[in-house]
């Protein structure tokens, strides 16, 4: 595919990424070259036990004095942020660029449904797909059921890369028809077969692995999670100030890390006085981040119970959600269905239609108690996704001609 | 409930709308004051065989002249566009400000699936449930099957309203969590019993019908389709000029003649020398604008044939896209679903997962063959909402351990 035009509007930006190289999030002296990214965590610090990521650093004291002041006259989607991001080597999406919904007083819902493929995971997929184009695979390898594969489709698809999704065998349909619409090959099987099975694809294919591949502890992709920081970045432009408090669903922790990086990144850099606090709002069910915490280790594993969370339901953690919450003074909340679901009716009452894993940061919030301001709650999906949208009983009919009924109904 | 504060960011902006009164389309010599907004179109130059929709006027004259090029400074939703738009007396939820994603050499997608329900909707429903909220309305009542009910639900919500949707009995089971997420009190009655029983809705209750109410052609709200002006505004403020063409999926031409509107508007205020030509692209197994503007009526109706592009299938048209087609110097287009199917397949493999009537526009492009740029095809809704997304059948679970089988699908 020739790669379509830049993005239409802006002055010229500069469009060069100042990343130089990677580093252990073990341990920060160990470094490694830029390329290629690094799949699998730090192989120097990693033990059988521990698996620590990667993060990728930057030229810091080349970033322009007015880089934040004048964003908003770049292109929109990654390329605003083009200098603070790993090299964007295959066309996005203008991904990002997202909203701030006030919902009440001082606290804001920022709307990541409002992405190219309706969550928060295409600021991710953008860099690692790009990463996977940057290195000359032919296609990526994803295991999801949910957001994040369909993402990687997109983003591979637009790159002109093949994808292959690999699912549980309990994928939705509406996510299974999401995955495939982007021409995806969605290989269903069962559940912890994923992960074997994506390295093994990985390694015969050349398919560059744009999801986990360390059983220890989650490591993801090296690149990725920076693609997260721009949700730092957008807070910071649209309130004028970082926010005061931030709330984040909580999964392996690739999105708390990347806001805590951006917010750390703007006090780097002169823009802001200290880091936000920061939750990490995971599922009661299960909770590896505050286990983790609780337990002093750089990554837990935790049983992990029944709940309708599905995207963030995780029995494992990365050492990443455990860095975020130790440098933003944080904590971890664990939040019960019944928390989410009412924070998910809550957030319908004010127009927004979330799936029960995004309104985690809400529950979180309401858990907690009112907070000085501004508070940010991050709602990371639309409510598609749920697994409980297909199996609702539907509506009932009605006899139009039976008044009586439908005022029975409109007064209900 | 309290209206939340104003969105972040931005300076000061004019608030006020400059609204001055509601205009007929049948003869714009035809005034009517601002209020109450006329929702069965003009009532006196209408007959019983043709209906004439409104329009809003503002007193142009106190536009600022630098209103266009300082938006981008203005905060995000409506608000931005305030003047030249009717009063908007309920909150948003930051509609609209969606990109335009780089299809090819001077092609764009304005993928309005970026929007708080997820499709262009939104524009005209923040207008039209202000409306309701304007006249003090305690609820809104919407005849749809789709991406309107959920939109007007939505904005219902945030502004505190009761909300009543009249579905069609086969509604699809995700449209219908859809709707009843915001907690709408959805109906379902036959497709013939929708009408009349929306406006005994509307006449028992007080609820304000922000769907059409008129069975002689479409005349819907008088304020709603000013909400779509603001595509024709964002087109010229990401592009910097206004595009040579647009292609617009058409159902009822309400977009269409919204957008049509906005372009002329950015003419009379000495922005731009020329409206766009505009294509209104409807499905050929109906298209009641193709058959107005050929037999040079100000609306038709016409048989209606299978179509899986519901969301613009109609069986009857309105006189506000013949205006658009006319003064435009545009054409209607008729797209097979053949032609809007290939369409949607084309926007996939962009990362752009529409619905099939949101294909119609790029359907009605290659239809026509390339066009000299900017050209602009609106993009209006995402997949979720497709009929045959729950029937499809569900990808096939693979044994993990059968490396051949595995293969075989990934070189499928």
């Amino acid at each position: 595919m020739t790669p379509p035009p830049a993005a239409p509007g802006g002055p010229a930006v500069p469009t060069e990424s100042l990343a130089i190289g990677q580093r252990s999030l073990g341990d920060p002296s160990v470094r490694f070259p830029l390329w290629p990214p690094l799949t699998e965590g730090c192989p120097v610090t990693s033990t059988e036990s521990v698996a620590y990521p990667v993060e990728v650093d930057y030229a810091y004291d080349k970033v322009p004095a007015d880089f934040f002041a004048t964003a908003a006259e770049r292109p929109r989607g990654h390329e605003r942020w083009a200098p603070l991001l790993p090299p964007l080597h295959s066309p996005g999406l203008a991904e990002g660029g997202t909203p701030l919904v006030p919902l009440e007083d001082g606290v804001w819902i920022k709307d990541e449904s409002r992405n190219p493929t309706w969550s928060h995971k295409d600021r991710l997929n953008r860099v690692a797909v790009g990463a996977a184009a940057g290195v000359g695979a032919a296609g990526v390898v994803v295991a999801s059921s949910g957001n994040h594969g369909a993402s990687a489709a997109a983003y591979a698809a637009r790159a002109g890369l093949r994808c292959v999704v690999l699912t549980s065998a309990e994928v939705p349909p509406a996510v299974d028809a999401f995955l495939r619409g982007y021409g995806a090959v969605v290989l269903r099987v069962p559940a912890e077969a994923r992960w074997p099975l994506l390295r093994r694809i990985a390694e015969r294919t050349g398919y560059h692995p744009v999801s986990n591949l360390t059983p220890a502890a989650h490591t993801g992709h090296g690149f990725g999670p920076e693609g997260y920081k721009t949700l730092a970045y957008e807070m910071f432009a649209d309130l004028g100030v970082v926010p005061r408090v931030a709330f984040v669903p909580t999964g392996y922790g690739e999105m708390l890390f990347g806001i805590w990086k951006g917010f750390a990144e703007l006090v780097r850099l002169g823009c802001a006085e200290r880091v936000p606090l920061l939750y990490g709002c995971e599922p009661a069910a299960g909770g590896p981040l505050a286990a983790a915490v609780r337990d002093g280790v750089p990554a837990a594993h935790v049983p992990l119970g029944p709940t309708a969370a599905y995207a963030i339901a995780c029995p494992v953690g990365g050492y990443r959600g455990v860095v975020a919450l130790r440098e933003s003074h944080g904590a971890a909340l664990l939040v019960t269905d019944d928390e989410m679901t009412a924070a998910r009716s809550e957030l319908a009452r004010n127009g927004i239609w979330a799936e029960l894993s995004a309104a985690a940061a809400l529950a979180g919030l309401r858990r907690l108690g009112p907070q000085e301001g501004p508070v940010v709650c991050v709602s990371t999906s639309s409510g598609f996704k749920d697994l409980d949208l297909l199996t609702a009983r539907p509506s009932e009919t009605i006899d139009p001609d039976d008044w009586p009924a439908v005022e029975r109904r409109l007064r209900a």
